[in-house]
This record gives C-alpha cells, sequence and structure tokens, in this order.
C-alpha cells in the first residue's frame, strides 16, 4: 500500500527529494524582484540571487567540478559565501565553509583534510592560503564589479537553468570543520534532509515570514549560519550581509533596512546594548542567543528596547541549535530574576528535533531532579552523519546511535535541561561532582575579574581539587588571597576552589579559553590527569 | 559518505522516520499544562490530549487492532476525532475520516471498500451505519462523561508510553475519501512523510505559533483537517472544537477563547459577516479561504474588521492546500478591486511542496500569457501515495508521475496560476473553448439569480453550446429571456449562452451541483457527449 504508484509503474507521484535548494528555486519564482540580498550599496533581487546562483554552479561545472567534489569558502558573510550555500549544491560540490578566524595550520589542515578542489578566498584572508594543491583559487573582493575574480569567475557560468537532479537527500551538501579546544578540527558531514528540515526549523522557532529582514551577525561558516542561510530564503525574507560585527555599523543597519531577525552570542549583544546609538526599537526584533546563557541583566536590557531574546543551543554536530527554551504562560508576569533564570536553560528539543537523553554512567536517563548531571545525547535527522574521513572519532561521538555531546547538564522537574559542564572538564573531588561552570561564575562575580577559567589539580587528600586561572579587567587590582577568598564565600564547601593564580589565559585563534592546556600544566609529570 | 554511521555500524543517529506524532510527543512534554484543547465546557491539557490519545491506541490494540487496520471515525469537530488523528497512527492503525454529510450509501460504500475494522460514530449519524460487519462499533456521545461509550472505550486503555515505533516513513498513516460530483468516492492514501511536511507548511503559511488559537470550521475530516489536526499540535497552540459552523457561536468563541486562525470558504465567510454580532476584532486574525476564490467585496469586508485572508486551493489528493496566492510588496497599496482580482488567483506552490505544471493536450507548458489553458499537474512529498485499492484510477490519476487534478488553469506572466473550470466541464464550440465557470460568473451576476450551472448542448453548427441553469434568489423574478440577454451583454460572442433554463439544481448530499446530471440529460439518446 505505500508504494502503489511504484507498484503501479506510474512514476512517484508522491516523493521528492528533501532540499534547501528547493527554497531558492520557489522564492525565485514567487518573488522574481523582490531585495533578497543587501550588501553596503549592492542590492540583488531574487531573480539575481537565482542567475548569479546558477552562473556560479556552472562555472564550477566547467571548471571541473565532479559530484560529490569539496568546495571551500574562506570569508566573511558576504553575498558570494550566501550564494556558496546554493551554487556548490547545485553543481553537486559539497560545500566546505571555513571559519577565518583560523590560523594558517588550521585552514592548511582543514583544506587538505577535506580534499577540496576549489577554494574561494576573501580578499581580506589571502594570507590563511599557502601552497596548497588545488584544482583553482578564486578571489573575493567583495566588489560585485566586474573586475572582481569571484564576479569574473560568475561570468564564466551560465543563468541557464542546471540538469542535475539531487537523486538521494542523504547526500552530503556541506562539511562544518569543528574549531574545538583541544585536537585538530573535525568535519561533521551535513546532509540535504538535515538541512531542509533544520532550516524549516528556524523558521518555525524564530517565526521567520516573508516580511523578515535578517541581518547576518552569526558567521555563515558556523554550521552554513544555523542553516539560517537557507532558512530566510525559504520564506521569501531579506538577507542583510555583514562584513563584521560592528555594533554602530548594526545600528546603522537596524534602522536603515528594518532589521527584524539576528542571532548573536551574549558579548555580541553585549556590545550592541553598550553602543551609543543603542535606542528603542519600533518594532518587535527577535534574537537568538547561544554560546552562553544570557544573563538576568541582558534579558532585561534586551526586552526594554524591544528585542525579543531566544535561548537556543546547540553544536557544530547538529546543523546548530537542536534546543530552545521555549517560553511558558505566565512567565511574563514573573520577577526579572526568576525569568532569566528559567531563559537560561538550555532547554527543550526544537519541533523538528527529537527528545534528547541525559544519561549517568551507566547510560541510564537521570532524575528529573535539577541535580543529577549527565552527558546530553542527541539523535535525529539533524544530527551530522559522520566526521568526514575520521572513523575513531565518529564511532567514538555516536556511539550507539546517538551523538554524544560531550556536555554535562541537569534535567529540571518541568522537562528542561540546564548544562552544568563539558564532560571532559568536570571535577570530581573526594567522590562529589564539581561543574567547573559554577565555579568560575562565583570567581567571575568578583568586580576585578576580567575573566575565569577553572581546572582540576592534584590533592593528596581528595584526588583532585580546582584551581581557578584568573585574568583582571585593565586598571584593576586585586591578590590572589582576596579572589579565593571572595569565591569561598560563595560556594559550597566541596566546589571551593584550592588555588588561585592570576595569568594570562591560554588561548586558540578563535578567541576560546584552551582550559586543556592548563589542567596539563598542574599535572605535568603524573601518568593520569585524574586524583 | 552519506552513510557514515551505517558503514561504523554504529547505528543510524541522523535519521528518524517524520511522522506528525512526534508533534503531540512534543507538545506533550513542553506544554504539559497548557491546555490543548477546547470543547465547549471541556479543556484538555496538553497532558491529558497525550494521555488519552495513548488510552485510544491501546485500547485499540486491546481490542485487537493489528497493524495497517483501517479505523473509520464518523464525527464533527470534536475532541474525539481530534484524539483519533494520533491514537489511530499510534496503534499502528489508518485512520478512515469519513464525511458525515454522505449519505447511507456512501457510508456503506466507504466502510466496505476500505475494510474498517473498527468505527466509530458520534451520536447524531448513527443512522449512517447498517448491518456493517465490523470488529468493533463505538458511539460517541461527545459528552466526556465517564458513561459516553467512547470514553469507556478509553478507559479500557492505558496512559503507558506505546512500544510502536514507526518503521517507514512511507506507511500510510490516513485514507481521505473524496466526495467527488461522479462516480463511486475514491481512497487518498496519505503517509507520515508528507503529513509531517504538510503540517509544517501550514504552520509556515498560515503563521502558527504558541500563542495560535485555531477555531475548528473546517471540518476534520476533510483531508484531516487539511492537517491543521497536526499543525496546531507542531506549536503547542490551541484547538477549539466546534460541532457545527454555526455564525453566533462562532463570534461567542472568536471573543471567548481569543481565537487567530480559522478556515472556511468564502460562504462560512458570507456568513460570519453578516451575522448580527460581526464586529472589528482588537488582533490580528488571519483565516484560509478556498473552494471558490473570494470576491473583492469579501476581502474588502473580511480586512476592514481585522481579519486577515489568504486564498489557498488543493485537493483531497493532495494533503489540503497545495497553492496559496502569495501577496506581493506593494499590493496593500492597489485599488481594492485589483487587489482581489490579483488575490482571487489560486497562485503558488508551498514553501513544502514542489512547482506545478499547467500543461496542454500535448503536455507542454502552457504560455504564461493568462489566456492558454491547460491541466494543472502536481507532484512531491504532498501527493497522494495513489487510491486505496483502485489501480485503475491511480494509474489514470497518477500517470507520468504527476496528479493529474483535473482543474484547467491559467498561468499569468507572473507565474500565479488562475483556475478556469474542470476539465470535464470544458465546452469546445467551434474549436473554441469555454470555461464554464466564466459563463456561469456572467449568469450570476444578475441580481436575481442564485446559483448557476453551465453545461454543454449540441448544436448542429458550432458541435456543442453553452446552456446555462439558474436558480433564483427566493422572492425574485426573472425570464429566461431576460437573463440570457443578460449574459449575452457580458461575454464574448462565442461564449454566451444558446439557452437559460430555471430549475432546480441537482445537488449531491454534501451540496455540490451535479453537472454531470445536467449535462447527460441535455445530451440524451445520443453517443457521445461531444459535439
Amino acid at each position: 500500500m505505500t508504494e502503489i504508484a511504484d507498484a503501479l509503474d506510474v512514476g512517484l507521484a508522491h516523493r521528492t527529494e528533501l532540499s534547501p535548494l528547493s527554497f531558492l528555486q520557489r522564492s525565485e519564482f514567487v518573488y522574481p524582484d523582490k531585495v533578497a540580498v543587501v550588501h553596503e550599496d549592492r542590492r540583488y533581487t531574487y531573480r539575481e540571487m537565482g542567475e548569479r546562483v546558477r552562473r556560479l554552479a556552472s562555472a564550477l561545472l566547467g571548471a571541473g567540478l565532479e559530484k560529490g567534489d569539496r568546495v571551500a569558502f574562506i570569508a566573511p558573510n558576504v553575498p558570494a559565501l550566501l550564494e556558496a550555500h546554493y551554487g556548490v549544491p547545485a553543481a553537486g560540490g559539497v560545500l566546505v565553509p571555513i571559519n577565518y578566524r583560523l590560523n594558517r595550520e588550521e585552514v592548511q589542515f582543514i583544506l587538505e583534510h577535506s580534499g577540496s578542489r576549489f577554494v574561494f578566498v576573501d580578499h581580506e584572508f589571502e594570507e590563511l592560503l599557502g601552497g596548497e594543491k588545488l584544482e583553482r583559487r578564486v578571489r573575493i573582493d567583495d566588489t560585485g564589479h566586474p573586475d572582481d575574480p569571484y564576479e569574473e569567475f560568475l561570468a564564466e557560468g551560465s543563468t541557464d537553468s542546471l540538469p542535475r537532479k539531487l537523486e538521494d537527500e542523504a547526500e552530503p551538501i556541506s562539511i562544518n570543520y569543528t574549531s574545538g579546544t583541544t585536537g585538530r578540527p573535525k568535519g561533521a558531514v551535513y546532509h540535504y534532509r538535515g538541512a531542509y528540515l533544520n532550516a524549516l526549523g528556524e523558521v518555525i522557532e524564530t517565526q521567520l515570514m516573508p516580511s523578515s529582514v535578517y541581518l547576518w551577525t552569526l558567521p555563515m561558516f558556523h554550521c552554513n549560519g544555523w542553516c539560517f542561510t537557507w532558512a530566510v530564503t525559504a520564506v521569501g525574507g531579506r538577507h542583510v550581509c555583514l562584513r563584521k560585527v560592528d555594533p554602530g555599523r548594526i545600528w546603522e543597519l537596524f534602522d536603515a533596512e528594518g532589521i527584524t531577525h539576528y542571532n548573536g552570542a551574549p558579548t555580541v549583544q553585549a556590545s550592541l546594548l553598550d553602543h551609543e546609538n543603542a535606542h528603542k526599537l519600533d518594532r518587535a526584533v527577535i534574537t537568538t542567543v547561544s554560546g552562553s546563557p544570557p544573563t538576568a541583566e541582558l534579558f532585561g536590557r534586551l526586552t526594554k528596547i524591544g528585542i525579543r531574546p531566544i535561548h537556543v543551543y546547540g553544536a557544530t554536530e547538529l546543523y546548530g541549535p537542536y534546543m530552545i527554551c521555549e517560553r511558558q504562560e505566565g512567565w511574563n508576569e514573573l520577577p526579572a530574576d526568576e525569568q532569566a533564570r528559567l531563559l537560561g536553560r538550555q532547554g527543550v528539543h526544537y519541533v523538528i528535533a527529537e527528545p534528547v537523553r541525559v544519561v549517568d554512567q551507566q547510560g541510564e536517563e537521570v532524575a528529573a531532579d535539577g541535580q543529577a548531571m549527565g552527558e546530553v545525547l542527541m539523535r535525529g535527522n539533524n544530527v551530522m552523519t559522520g566526521y568526514f574521513e575520521d572513523p575513531e572519532q565518529t564511532k567514538e561521538t555516536l556511539a550507539g546511535g546517538w551523538y554524544h555531546s560531550g556536555d554535562l547538564a541537569v534535567r529540571h522537574s518541568d522537562g528542561y535541561i540546564e548544562l552544568r559542564d563539558r564532560k571532559k572538564d568536570i571535577i570530581v573531588s573526594g567522590g562529589e561532582n564539581i561543574p567547573t561552570i559554577e565555579v568560575e561564575n562565583a570567581v567571575s562575580e568578583h568586580p576585578a575579574v576580567a575573566a575565569a577559567a577553572v581546572v582540576s589539580m592534584p590533592d593528596e587528600k581528595w584526588g583532585e581539587r580546582p584551581k581557578a586561572f584568573v585574568e583582571l579587567i585593565d586598571g584593576e587590582q586585586a591578590s590572589e588571597e582576596e579572589i579565593l577568598a571572595f569565591a569561598k564565600e560563595r560556594l559550597p564547601g566541596y566546589m571551593r576552589p584550592a588555588a588561585v593564580e592570576i595569568a594570562e589565559l591560554p588561548r586558540t585563534s578563535t578567541g576560546k579559553i584552551q582550559k586543556k592546556e592548563l589542567r596539563d600544566r598542574e599535572w605535568e609529570g603524573r601518568e593520569r590527569q585524574i586524583g
């Protein structure tokens, strides 16, 4: 019964492969004259966007691209990178968007590991390239002028429609390399089905509609811009590009372009709020906040000027956000602190996602008591198919058919989860789990502290105990003893740091604190880094 | 690369079957205490809805339901029928919702043809049943009280979670029988994948969100309520049930329940607007209009009181609406008549659908000139898999892997399509195509005419010519000659009716005019009904 048409040999009228490319096809058809992309003094309609995408695809085919070939892009949020999200798969290629904040060695590694035959590089980041063996290298001057090498490449192509038809929605559409704090980058493979569904999920969860105007504060290289590259196009909304997160420029665009949506980590949000041009907006603006939980203060300040924050949580392996802290009826009436506490939790699975599990070391679901910690596991259509050419890491990360996030969380009695620590960072002291995030938060409350990183140090009696490394705010003064005493006042006995050290924190090229390096230093010369 | 996890034998973390049942699972988890269903003095939270659904499913299993068994429901828009949309598939059954406006013979045919082993019937429609061979027959008294036989059936079940897992999203979830004007009903088979995607399509196109309150004016038996049975649940919105379309009651609910969405044909819309309690609404209400194109007057009147009409078009074979007349920027500024003309067109494909074709008799796409007519063809995930146990009709309707709608349309230069006639109703006179809808519209403009049906009559010279059958408004007077003269003034020469006859129009049990009967009468005794 399920395949009546098949059995009758009349062709499958009832099945087409899910592909986010269908969104551009539709919006070009429905809204040909509507402005799809805004970038500085350039504006492309959906017809023009469609034509540029077909030019890119056919130029790639003309340049020798074969099905499944990887095509790397190193660029900020400019039209070329948006076009790549359609043009590369339309040609049968697999898009590899690379984080331009990585260093040269990391970029080299990704280019080589992905086996990219083509690379498109923004003029600002050419120094990240070296002597790679490439079929073709194209510079993006980001001018849109005919003498821009990227535009010259497009001119090699044609605006005719392409013969290629997607055979299977499980084919890869993109590889997104992680920029983890440890080890070499791993390439999370996304398929068409997941990209399509996740894009629809973003449309629904952030209420995108044809009148939406989306500002590209979130990097497109990050999980394909959480699939907003496809989601905004799906509803025929407008993409407003942005080379870099400049709060002054963002406020200009808010007003000039009528922005309705943007995404940003708390630091981005704070930089917007602190800007001298910050002002109350005359329309509802929706923003998703991720990276770290927004504070009560941040929630309050955003809401006050008309920006509605949505807290989301995800990972490179998950096409971007997987969880959302859905608001409940009645939360609006709660005191601001209570609201912020509730909204600071990572929440529940997206409407297109599957429920997550939070499991202890025996693989059992933890009690929903807000206390018992477990690792967060996910599965479903918006989980990567695996790491590109890395069977060992894939096996480990997708063991048992579940994505192991490496994040430790508790589940509250209302089912919402809340992160407590990275699994590899947790400290076990005298049999008690100490989430390092909680200790860091306590230390960071000291007015002189700019940033804190807590790792374990060996301890004769307890096995291991927390040690806090802190950076002070420029011009501020505080002694290690003072900060230690400050933290001790704010934490239960077993969580109190054994030591505080004022030091410059080691960071990756993308600015993430490398706790592993601090930990290695503490445990140097020992066989095991555990007490 | 596409099936990395498979090859590594770690289980498929990245694939789950698409099923609309996941929407209830999620909303019960996320919004357990939120009111999901309102019906008269009853209110069920999402937790209660989930529990009732599991009771229904486990009671069906207990009563002997086996995977793939059909379960029929004959009921108005009451909680039981909504619950059936989850409980029947959760048990592995296939839901057969039956139109209670059909006559007893038609209902009997559907019960037998579908091989339904179970039937649930609302107390108001028991007379539609006869001596069917059924495993179980359950009356729905629609009281919600423990002595309601439906509630007694639920009490046989358990609220425990069910062991069944969907194996393949291409499995059938429901069979929706057509109530065509000719021939016996045909059972359009829907699969889980289509139901899931179409529900998301409705969420996006009609902008459903967690705060939405949906009023059930559209029958749930009709294409599973266009999949709003699943869509409203997907976002955690609220279902407000309604036994019958009573304008006074609808206005009460609009105010008491804060309705934000409903669907209705132009006649339903007009009955609302004409009601003495009609008044301006203090919030945006979205309504989809389908069945026949809304007039300028209707658009104007709805908009004036705060209701935003969306014109959609679909079919039983298409899970409900397949096309939407998307508004373009700038349309709001056009004169009302011009807006209505544009919005009266059937439009473009849904965001989750594939583009339609409009093809001539040679199977070629017609010119986008607003003149050339062709049949509308569809394909994609929201096209039925076929007609249940009817290979002949399936072959014909899905020939070549396209659903043949039987509707004739033109394509305008902006790509939007506009219906002109049913393929079987078109009149070919002296080589010219005469769309009967256009002739009917011209005749209907006469102030004394209540309804008109135009069919072909034989003609020596032209082969065939149009003849108009008309019903007059109660108390109005007009001669056949007068109406004929009236129509002739408004139509080009070849389209003018050759005759007008005042008569009662034959109708089906659901109120559709049976043009075939009129045509048969005109062509009686001839070998072919074509000139």
